[in-house]
């Protein structure tokens, strides 16, 4: 009974926190606030970060009606500048069309620590999004906003050593998202002479990074990814036999920021930065996963016999019944077969020309949201390196060898190349629908 | 006629520029630009740098016109959200509406090095503005983005001292507005131990203050500058005897940043560090020109007797009519007599009574653009502080002796009181059309 | 044959190693090496650290005797000093009796990285010196240096926390000498709110901590160990409740700087940074091991009746007999049950009193060496700070339950209270042989 | 009367400040003052620095006879090393020989910023020492320390530009020794992207240059110094076209380090650092004064004729009769004259035939103070280069038409060229009493 009260006052509290944090974006929003501004803004933001779930989603709520345009107040200016067409009517009508909610959160963001919370303020908004698609529009304007504000020209790359902050060392281990990083001795091993890591940062969220890669210098493109984590002692080569940069995780640690492009744009400085301290690096490629393969390969795949020769498409399908045979047994233990080296799972060419068709397949649907690991066809990664502009290099069997590099893809990895000189038609070619792709490659179909 | 040739080679290459420099534009535009987007971004900015004048305004023209939404599009879209009301039908919308040269913007924004050329840009667009109405929807476009990016949020506070590298000291030398800086002696005695001098910085901007604002720490409220500026030995205050800090100088250092208010979040941020740093800081207050006075004096200046006791009324107007005689001489030649301390100008307090007239009246019209010092009517030095919730405190005869405070305002100052704890609510005053002020001041009238 | 054949090669390139070596150092002793003084230096030190163990010996052995000073020489000059007193014979005098390895030393350390690996030299010989008192004289050299260039006013103190390196972090993990440090999470612990870590660098030995010490705020004086250490949700008290400052570790990093005390200053130094930081701390003590106590208790301690009342006596002397009675067991054995709490070890007031007669006994024989924790008599924990003019405050039963604190003091460990008014003349009383305790821990015998 | 009673008071308050100081240092030097030993320097230092000029004088009156060590003890002890030749007697022997106003100067420089203090009082003793011998004991000490700690292994090189802090800059003004500085604009002409400035700095010496050298980075060897110091529009060469760096001043800015040779060090590190950055520099070389050309032809120039051609010696001779003529005008009027371009003074190259028989003479005594500026035989700067290994490579007419010039050289210069390879031999060549000269130079004879 007693605990029914507490249950009811703090819903009433928080309610009343609600309603104050309205009452604070109201007033930010009207001239009158502007030279209080930064005052009320902190106050709003203490308030929002104080609110319950269920207050919150109201918030998102709110700001999804009543922060929306004004429909009739649009049609009239729209109507206006199409008669005028003159700048002053077009100033209004922008205006006009533009949400009040973008100018509520650059008011928010003047405040001390504002962006740091108003990324986190879009992860929470992406989850309520998954149930609720009225947010839409609120999820546009965030998008919109942050995108302007983490533009590559204000970050900063940095590099990230044995000699970087541990709170800035403990993000990354956090956050890896390719190849689990198990611990500081792990980490350590990551960063040694003949390794590199570098994060984007933004001058306003100290300590946090926004997305870093992890690079190996190397004296040959790699084959596989366990001489690359694994501690030993590491036989460095001398820096003049560098002759390959190899990125073999790339990992984003916002996930507020989903949408925003920033691999891209590391991977392009990374590769200008390590050019220049090592003129004897020749090669820019990758080690991927590919993350999709064993489940396209079980349900989705289908190999058209037009597109191969006679002996290969029988090969390949020969492969492939093999694989869905086996696919009945626990994937599991097909694993630890592979992993204690025991057998070989099937007709590794095979395997590798499956992976080819499904790769060159992955292209096709490019399209808008080819930057965006999180949705569309085809391989995610495949999409993300293709559209950067990269080449289809090599396909390497045996290349991950653990639970999820089996799960995954039976443990094969592929290496894109990033060749300066070619990002730009690679890309193009890529956005008219075609791969580019090694001979290495095309032969395997 | 050889250098007609030359003349007209040097055309074309500037017309051959400028068609380049749109083609990157157009091409930064389109989704396929995006994946070497930074490149095509620093290429398009190096050639917009090379314009000559005449090109630049063609420039400034294409985006005008060519880069503005479509009224079609808009309309169309303006009615289906009016029906809807849906979500995906205002994101469509907003994005119709917003002209494209925005994203264009954005877009270049990404390149390194660009927010300063887009300031510069900004600041050429403002002299054209003067002559061409046509490209008010541009700088509207420009003020917008900038306002965002140059968020207080992003800004950090820096203090300049005499261990600042000396580039930042040159610009400070350079930008000064109120007290012009002679040369490095004297903006040494500006950074002394009894003076503070702050500036706001952006990240991106190295090395380029945005403003900055100088303090000098006292016993008492100053009643004029002479002492504030000018050497001798400073006769130190002991850290724990200063009581009163003076803003005697607030200057802006990018002309292309006109209308996003610095100056308000700048003098609040300075005003929280001293108190900080000095707990025996209980006074803070302006020591500020009042820049539109002799000419109001000389050609606007009406006293409505109703306003005035009739002895102050009768006074007054005694004092306007000799100032009004004296301007048919060379005013030159009365700063001169003052500055010698020859003569009184004019009486004293009947100058005084007028400027409390003049900066009362000031208020009135305060109104949108009230955070602009260049627009707008009344004092706009009054305006500024006014509108930032000061108190108009006191005025001072014979505080500035220098040429330009004679001819601006016969020598008087103001000083404005930044009560921190009455801020809103002199803000909140003023926006309703009342001039918070001091029994000192009212008493005047 | 072959391998003897081997070793002979690698002997001999040894040999030649220390030869080369020695007319390195030769040649820079001479005038005429000065212009290429620092080429010399280096290739000299890097001849030095390839060096075997051997050869290392042999290095050793000729500074001790070709680098000695000439007796001859000494005695001439200081026969004629006795007699002229004049400056100019002095001069000579004094250059005549310093080692010529002295200057030796000196030019050494000019080359980069030079200072880092003279410590390591220092810290071979020590362990050379055990064996070899010859090389006394080259020690003391070493020690004259290093006290000269490892002074106070050279060090800067450093605050250490989870944004330092994590290099530097690692270093901490290692050299814990008082409460060894169970890796990075551990560590961490040590690193937040409520606890301080601060440590001296030498400006030319980068990322390498001299000493460091660790503290702990609180509300009151410290009891025990085990709280200070171990994790939980540590309930922070708000800054302002900060009462105490108990540093509960202190560890050298450096054995090449033994006997140059930096601790003492390194004490002092945090205690005036934190008392600025916190104006609300009021008391400054340690928590202590006792690290002789149980050694001295099965070996050494006799009870003098005279200095106790005859109650107090007969009951040390029965904890001192029942103490000895149970070392004849396996004194492991008896940690266990003390640490499982299953059984006080023997009387806990007695325990305390012979505690009390050990470290007021300990300060007898305080003398030259007071400062070296390594060496002298009596507790060197104790005479540490005693010296450096704390006063013994407490004694706490049951303080450290580890295994190394039941081994070696059964658990037992002491406050030692630095009361920033009393240190001068506690450290007066100290060094004329009394101990400056409390009532508390005097009414203990 | 009065007046008469406050110089007795103030000589009696200084009197007493002298015995405060004295009883200081005693207690500095006793072993129990060490607990507490940085307040006592602490407080020591500040008394030292309220010295009046007459007790300074007695204070280092008394550093030269009570510190001194004494006599008796140290005959004791050396019989006895002669006799044992024991490391232990050894180290008491060396501690008795040491001045203990040397340890008393190393306590001292426990204290925050005492380095710098000791450093002004060793510039104080050499003002003393001119005209008090009894002070050598205590200035051989000062430099002895000074050395040790200045060991060029603890100096940072700092690049020195624009954007230094304006503190550092300044004292570049104040302290530049060979072509002085006209203020700041002066300055940046030198700090611009063809000038290089750099400082050796000491890390406890915050923001207090030791000594700097500014560089000219050329396509050729310069042969005159104008327009290397003039201001203009700079025709820089693009980097990939910079042949030469030349020296062009070196300055020394704490007389307290005199004796102490760091230009020798500074020269060599920032040749190398220069080569790193411009791998296209291939020379390296000074513009140097000749600062006691005129003086040694108006004084002491004799030239014998066995070390020339007949003709040359007849040349010479008449140049130099014409010189010793001219010599009895006012010399003033002949710089003027020379200056305005209107006459060449002598025949120019008898003159810089003249100039080769001087420098090549200069070397003659090279001996023990080689690297001392103020001090010995034949031209200090050809001294100082010849003995850190350059070269006498060209001399130069008309090169400084400054009155200084003029008037110490009839405006000549020479450029010391620095052969990396070639620094070792040509120092030892110099040592043994030969000048390491080119063809050029050598034919002039």
């Amino acid at each position: 009974m007693f605990e029914r009260f507490l249950q009811a006052r703090q819903h009433e509290r928080d309610r009343s926190e609600l309603g104050l944090l309205l009452t604070d974006c109201r007033q930010l929003l009207t001239e009158q606030g502007e030279s209080n501004s930064l005052a009320i803004a902190a106050r709003a933001l203490a308030r929002y970060q104080s609110l319950s779930t269920a207050s919150l989603q109201q918030f998102f709520e709110v700001l999804a009606t009543e922060f929306d345009p004004d429909p009739g107040d649009i049609l009239l200016l729209a109507e206006k500048y199409a008669v005028s067409r003159s700048p002053e009517s077009l100033v209004r009508l922008s205006k006009a069309a533009e949400p009040p909610r973008q100018e509520l959160l650059r008011r928010l963001n003047g405040a001390p620590g504002a962006t740091g919370i108003i990324v986190k303020m879009r992860e929470n908004l992406l989850l309520q999004l998954r149930t609720d698609r009225k947010l839409l529009a609120v999820d546009a304007d965030l998008e919109h906003l942050l995108s302007s504000w983490f533009s590559p020209g204000f970050l900063t790359l940095v590099r990230v050593d044995w000699n970087s902050p541990a709170a800035l060392l403990e993000r990354l281990i956090k956050h890896e998202a390719v190849h689990a990083i198990d611990g500081w001795n792990d980490l350590r091993r990551r960063l040694e002479p003949d390794r590199r890591c570098f994060a984007f940062m933004h001058p306003v969220l100290q300590g946090e990074p926004l997305i870093f890669v992890e690079v190996a210098l190397l004296k040959e493109v790699p084959a596989s990814i366990a001489p690359l984590l694994y501690r030993g002692t590491p036989e460095v080569a001398a820096p003049l036999k560098f002759k390959v940069a190899a990125f073999y995780s790339i990992s984003n640690c916002q996930p507020g920021l989903r949408g925003i492009n920033l691999g891209n744009f590391l991977i392009k400085r990374v590769a200008e930065q390590l050019s220049t301290e090592f003129p004897s690096l020749k090669t820019f490629c990758t080690l991927s996963p590919v993350p999709g393969f064993s489940d396209w390969l079980a349900h989705t795949a289908t190999i058209e016999p037009g597109k191969l020769s006679t002996d290969k498409h029988r090969r390949i399908n020969e492969t492939l019944a093999a694989i869905r045979k086996r696919h009945q047994q626990d994937l599991r233990s097909l694993a630890g077969a592979v992993a204690a080296g025991q057998t070989k799972p099937v007709d590794e060419e095979g395997l590798r020309s499956l992976c080819a068709c499904y790769l060159l397949h992955a292209s096709r649907h490019a399209g808008v949201h080819a930057n965006d690991l999180s949705a569309g066809e085809g391989d995610p990664v495949a999409r993300f390196h293709l559209n950067n502009g990269a080449r289809l290099e090599r396909i390497n069997a045996q290349a991950d060898l653990s639970r999820k590099g089996i799960r995954q893809s039976y443990g094969l990895m592929v290496n894109y190349l990033y060749d300066l000189d070619e990002i730009e038609n690679n890309h193009q070619a890529f956005v008219n629908g075609s791969v580019s792709a090694s001979r290495a490659v095309t032969s395997l179909i």
